[in-house]
C-alpha cells in the first residue's frame, strides 16, 4: 500500500506559515528570535497536537512531537525548520515540517501504526542568525552548542544570550534540551534542493549523498578616520580599500578552488563600512563571509589563503585586521543504509531519482554525527532560494512527502 | 591700531556649541536637518543679536546678521557653518562663525565702525548631507541650488524636500533666500586647515590660493540574490564583488592621478551591501564616492575612468550598474586682490603665513563664483579633521580671528 498526500491540506498549511511573516520586509521573513518566529513555532506546536502528537517546546526552542509506536522505545525522527533568512522564501525548511505533519496524518488515516515512536521536530533557528550561528536548535539537541557563542554580540551590543531571552529561551537552560539519540535509529529530512539540478534533469527526488562543509569568518579592518579632501592618498589608512581587496580575495580563492574541485564556494555576504560618509576616509570595515566545499581539506587551505590575503591587503595600507574563524564544519556524508532504504521507497513509488551533493547546510548535517541520517530533496524552480522567488510546485512537494512517508515506513520495518 | 581677540569669550562660545550635539554619537555631531542643528542655528541667531547685529534666519536656513556700516549700501561678508559631519570635531566651520562674532565685538569695542555693512553668515548645511548635497545654504543664497536635488531620496524613501520640512524649511521657498551679491565687495572665511601642512611648517596662517574641485558619484550595482551554498561560483551574479572591484578602481585611479598631479584624491566613503546575510549572494551594492583635484581636467578624466571600470567590474559578473555623477565642481581660485589685502593684514600683525591649496570644500568656493573671495586657515593638529580628534589650539584660533578682523578693516578701506 502506498500513500498519497492531500495537496489541499499541505497547501493550506504552507499558506498559513506564509501569512505569518514580518510585514516590513520583502518576500517572506520569519527570522529566529522575532515575534513572527515565535508565532511560527507556536503554530507548529498547535498543529502537531492537532494531528495527534504528544508535543512540547523544549528548553532550546525546538518544537518536538512524538507519535507513539506499537512497540515504542526505539525512535525514528524527521523534521526541518520554520525560520527563514531575511526576505526569504516560503519553502526552505517549511516543507520538511509540513511534510512531517502530513506523513503523520497519512499513517493514521491508512491505519499504519509504526513499531517505532515517530519524533517530529521543528528545529529552532536553523538559518544563520546575526551572531553568525546556524542550526542552533539541532546543536542544542546534540549537545554541540558552544557555550562561548552566548557571549557574541551584534552591532547594537546585544548578546546572543540576551536575544534568546527576548525569544523566551534561557541560555543557561538550553543544555537541558539534549536528546538521548541512543534510542534513535534514523533521521530523515525532506527539503527543497535550493539548486537547479533536479529541475534541469527533470528528476523528481534528490537522494543526498553528503552535506557541504562550511567555514565562516568575520574580518574587522581598523583604519583611521580622516577628512577625504585634505588627507593625501599616501597619508591614508583606509579600512574600506583593505576590505574591498579582501572581498575580491574571497572570490578569487573560491573561483580557483571551484576550478580544481567543483562545488567549492566563497561568499562575502555582509559588508559594512563605517562611517558611511562620502567625504570621510573609512575607519572601520567589516566582512562576514564563508567558504563551502565537499572537501574539508580545501576549507582549511582556503582559510589559510584568506587570512593571509586579508593581512596583506591591510598591511599595504597600514590598516589593522583581525580575522576570526568559527569552528570549521566538515562535510557530512549521509548514512549508506538509511539512504538505501529511502531509495527503495522512492523506487517503489515509481519516482525518478538522482544522487545529489547538498551545497546548503541543514539540521541533518548536525544530526548526522549522532544518528544514521538521510535527506530527500524536491526540485527548486531555477534553483532560486533564500529569496522571494524561491518556488517548488505543489505536485513536487506531494511526491516528496510520499517519499518521506514511505521511507519512514521502510525504516520502521528494518530499524533496530 | 591692531585688535586682540579675547580667548575666554571665544573658548566659551566654542564650548557652548560643543555641548549642543547628538548624545548618541561619538565625537561631536550636529548634522544638518536634526534637532541639534536647529539648536545650533538658533544659538547663532541669539548670539548675533547679542553682539548687536540685525539678524534673522532666511528661507534657506542661513543665519544672517548685519552690522550697519557708516556709509552702508556696499557690503563685506564673512562667516562659515555650524553643522558637522557624523562624529566630527569641534572646530570645522565653528571657528568661522565664532570668529566673526568676536570680530564684530572687537570692532565695536575699539570704536572702529566700518564704512561697509558687515554681513555675518552661519551657512545652512555645509557638510555633505545623506542626499549627497553639500553647501546647501550658500548654493541657495547664490541661486545655484539645483531644484532636482529636492526629489533625491535617502534609503528610507524620505526626500530631501521632506527632510528640509522637518527642519522647518520649505523647499519651494528657498529661492527667496537669494542674496543680491552685486552689493558685496568681498567675502572672507576663516577656517581650520584640516590638513597637516601649517603645523608641519610651524606657520600661523594659511592663505588659500584655490579650493579643490570635487566630483561626486553614486554607483548602484544590481546582481541577483541567491543561496550562497547552492549557487556555484560560475552561476552567481554578485553585486558585492563588482562593487569591491570598483572601490579598488577608485583607489587606483586616485593613486595614479596623485603621482602625476599631487593633491588628486579618490574616496569610497559610503559602501553598503544588501542583504547583509552571510549565506546570501549580495543582490544590491551601493558606493557613494568622490574625486578631488586642483585641476578640473583630471576630474573629468577620473570620471571617465571610473565609469568605465565600474562597467567592466559589473559586466564580467553579469551585474547591472548605474553610475550617477553630480555636476562637477571645478577648482575655484581665490581672488588675487582680496588675498593680497588679507596678506597685508597678516603681515601687519607680524604673523607667519604660507600659501595653501584647500583640499576641502567650503562655502567660500560657492560664494567665489559671485564675489571676490579669500580664505584664511589656522593649523589643525596632525591634520586630523572630520573626526573627534580634530584639534586647533586656542592661541592659533586667536591669531586667525585677529587676521580675519584686520583683513575686514583693510578691505573696508579699499573696497568699492
Amino acid at each position: 500500500m502506498t500513500v498519497t498526500p492531500y495537496l489541499d491540506r499541505v497547501e493550506s498549511e504552507l499558506k498559513e506559515l506564509a501569512d505569518m511573516v514580518d510585514a516590513d520586509q520583502p518576500g517572506w521573513t520569519r527570522q529566529a528570535m522575532t515575534e513572527t518566529d515565535l508565532a511560527g513555532r507556536q503554530w507548529a506546536l498547535k498543529r502537531m497536537r492537532e494531528v495527534g502528537l504528544d508535543a512540547h517546546i523544549d528548553e532550546a526552542g525546538n518544537v518536538i512531537g512524538v507519535l507513539k509506536g506499537r512497540r515504542g522505545g526505539r525512535q525514528l525522527m524527521t523534521g526541518s525548520h520554520t525560520d527563514t533568512v531575511e526576505a526569504g522564501g516560503r519553502f526552505d525548511g517549511m516543507i520538511g515540517v509540513v511534510g512531517a505533519l502530513e506523513a503523520v496524518r497519512l499513517l493514521k488515516e491508512t491505519g499504519q501504526q509504526l513499531d517505532h515512536d515517530l519524533v517530529v521536530v521543528d528545529f529552532f533557528n536553523e538559518e544563520p542568525n546575526r551572531f553568525g550561528l546556524s542550526c542552533v536548535g539541532s546543536r542544542a539537541m546534540t549537545g554541540t552548542l558552544n557555550p562561548q557563542a552566548f557571549g557574541v554580540t551584534d552591532e547594537t551590543g546585544t548578546s546572543f544570550a540576551q536575544s534568546l531571552q527576548i525569544a523566551g529561551i534561557e541560555a543557561e537552560a538550553m543544555h537541558r534540551s539534549r536528546w538521548d539519540f541512543s534510542r534513535t535509529d534514523a533521521f530523515v529530512e525532506l527539503h527543497i534542493e535550493q539548486g537547479p539540478r533536479l529541475e534541469e534533469m527533470g528528476t523528481e527526488i534528490g537522494m543526498v549523498t553528503s552535506i557541504t562543509g562550511v567555514s565562516r569568518f568575520r574580518a574587522l579592518f581598523t583604519g583611521r578616520r580622516d577628512h577625504a579632501g585634505t588627507t593625501g592618498m599616501e597619508a591614508r589608512v583606509d579600512a574600506g580599500c583593505a576590505a574591498a581587496g579582501t572581498v575580491l580575495a574571497v572570490e578569487r580563492i573560491a573561483e580557483q578552488g571551484n576550478s580544481e574541485l567543483p562545488g567549492s564556494k566563497g561568499t562575502s555576504g555582509g559588508v559594512r563600512f563605517t562611517p558611511e560618509a562620502i567625504n570621510v576616509v573609512t575607519e572601520l570595515a567589516e566582512i562576514r563571509g564563508e567558504f563551502r566545499s565537499p572537501q574539508g581539506s580545501w576549507l582549511r587551505e582556503a582559510e589559510e589563503q584568506l587570512s593571509s590575503a586579508a593581512a596583506q591587503e591591510a598591511a599595504r595600507r597600514g590598516v589593522d585586521v583581525e580575522v576570526a574563524w568559527l569552528p570549521t564544519q566538515d562535510p557530512r556524508p549521509m548514512n549508506d543504509q538509511v539512504v538505501a532504504h529511502c531509495r527503495d521507497a522512492v523506487d517503489q513509488l515509481g519516482l525518478s531519482r538522482a544522487e545529489l551533493f547538498s551545497g546548503a547546510e541543514h539540521d541533518a548535517a548536525v544530526i548526522a554525527d549522532h544518528v544514521p541520517t538521510a535527506m530527500l530533496f524536491v526540485p527548486s524552480h531555477k534553483g532560486r532560494s533564500h529569496c522571494p522567488e524561491e518556488w517548488t510546485d505543489l505536485g513536487d512537494i506531494q511526491k516528496g512527502i510520499a517519499a518521506l512517508t514511505e521511507s519512514l515506513i521502510r525504516l520502521d520495518r528494518v530499524g533496530s
